[in-house]
């Protein structure tokens, strides 16, 4: 039986972007979700294994200098310079080939034997940044800023879409962190149930608050800050840690030292002291490892109605340090094989 | 404050394979488990990413050839060819750098700060098959089936190990899969704690069953079994396919038929019919993606006087046909860009 998600239009209308390119599916022991791309039977060709992950590297032929010339949609969103609207310093755009899209309605959900299936519904942008060379790690203070301010103004603008419960945003930089191109991006993906990982620090947050009468986040970065062993960077507003119970060596966490659950309430001037601390922490990463490949993204607490303000937003930070084999893969548990006080030290220790 | 995690010695005694390699620390938000590496002050070089994974494959300097004079312990198991004690066919030994090791007590548990921390105890077994150039896929099935029952003998000898909560038998194929030798070879590790992934799916099936009355994983099996568009091999006892809920592309999961929570109650003949099962499956993998790099593992219920009669016992193959980026590690949500079915049409097809 396939029946509509909601029956009325979600609030925020923008054009539906195409039909259904994906669908979640929920794992009927765990409740995970997983997205399936729907409908291209591609040719197992595309999945066999290259001893090297090529990706384009010319300048003159990456789809992220002239973008619009490139085939790609106009930005939802443009940063310019000098108020030149040609003279872009921040664009973001539709993705050419999204995970989810659009419909201008929430879609459907249906059963497939004992599964339940339903549309694909959500919005998947892309940041770009103007330098094919500079990343994030080496962008200025104010460049940085940008580029968190256009995180908080997609978010704001989507957040509105009543079919939506959770907005990722992360970067991938280095073909081996999933980077299919170098000109540095940022990706937005908006979707339309609560991500498993989120819901269980949800759930590990909210149970600690009933137990304990406290924000677990704050008590652990209380004890990081008088502990210090593990800390990489601190300023007024924010702390960057190698956190006690890291799951990837050398993975540094930057917490907002007041409590907040959602990343979209941040202020300019705190956005301004994130940015210091996210390049900050990237560039010590950047000497420390070489250049690492490596992905970060933002843990927030999730859109609707229902508040979670016991949840403590924050940005997690993780270098391709090692492979996650059949361990890891079979049990969820991480062999670090750097204990994090030894990273925290030869990170504070570089620029 | 140290204390013993149990007083009196456990009730499986091998002697001692050395003091702590590691620490077991719990996330104090989700209640997971990481293992961190202690004492080794790694040098930093040690993480710095290289553009290619690069394993020892000549068979000439392999040190699983000459396993002992490579400076390997003796076998805790071997299997021979014609009564010839030297003409070894498999060898079980500890692992010569294990990530966990047991001291003939169940070892310390601490608190640091507001986390809770424990010896690392346990073993750590490496499973070696006597050719250095014929991997699972490509074996006979008699010789699957001596793998399948060294993994059961050796389970079935660390399970009376009463500080142990559980088994891991996995095993990787190629650098990106983790595998730091190209001679094939299967691992144990055995952990005294409940892995994450495993406390879920046990935590899942108990739920379905007590709502249901009915084990899940035999309701999916049957559906499979039913709709057939996913199944890649089947035989009497078990059932290979392509999960309708696939957190990978291509991934192949084997279910006895007949419900059963734990792997080591196998018997014989079932141990063959799971061999067949297991080299078709990997064989036809072999052929459809060329030779991929990948994992499989068994989930199992754990150990301890508990019964986990709801569980399912099955093996889990995992290709590695992408990379996990930023919105996987993000949100636990895995985008597959083929559907199960369609790549369960293209092994069905392969030998």
């Amino acid at each position: 039986m396939v029946r509509a998600i909601r029956k009325r239009k979600p609030k925020f209308i923008v054009p539906a972007s195409g039909p259904p390119v994906s669908e979640l599916r929920q794992d009927l022991v765990t409740g995970e979700w997983v997205a399936i791309a729907q409908g291209r039977a591609k040719r197992p060709e595309a999945f066999i294994r290259q001893d090297r992950v090529t990706i384009q590297t010319s300048k003159r032929d990456c789809p992220l200098e002239d973008v619009q010339a490139s085939g790609n949609a106009f930005p939802v969103l443009t940063y310019t310079k000098h108020d030149n609207p040609t003279d872009w310093s921040l664009q973001v755009i539709p993705n050419k080939y999204p995970a989810f899209t659009h419909h201008g309605t929430c879609g459907t959900v249906w059963n497939e034997g004992p599964f339940e299936v339903r549309d694909g519904h959500g919005f998947h942008e892309v940041i770009i940044t103007r330098d094919h060379e500079r990343h994030i790690a080496l962008l200025s203070r104010e460049e940085v800023s940008e580029v968190i301010r256009a995180y908080r103004a997609r978010y704001l603008a989507l957040k509105e879409d009543q079919c939506l419960k959770y907005i990722a945003l992360f970067h991938n930089h280095g073909p081996s962190a999933g980077a299919s191109l170098p000109h540095p991006h940022s990706q937005l993906i908006a979707i339309p149930v609560l991500p498993p990982d989120i819901q269980r620090s949800l759930r590990g947050s909210n149970f600690y608050f009933r137990k304990y009468g406290k924000c677990v986040h704050c008590v652990m970065n209380r004890w990081e800050r008088t502990d210090k062993k593990r800390i990489v960077f601190e300023n007024d507003l924010f702390i960057a840690f190698c956190p006690f119970v890291s799951r990837n060596a050398f993975e540094v966490r930057i917490f907002p030292k007041k409590h907040e659950a959602y990343f979209y309430t941040i202020t300019d001037s705190a956005i301004t002291q994130l940015a210091d601390t996210l390049r900050t922490s990237l560039h010590k990463l950047y000497e420390v490892l070489k250049n690492p490949d490596y992905n970060f993204f933002i843990h927030t607490a999730p859109l609707g109605a229902k508040k979670y303000s016991t949840y403590h937003w924050h940005i997690e930070i993780v270098p391709k340090t090692a492979t996650w084999a059949g361990f890891e893969l079979s049990t969820g548990i991480h062999l670090v094989t750097i204990d994090p006080k030894d990273a925290a030290a030869h990170l504070r220790k570089a620029r």
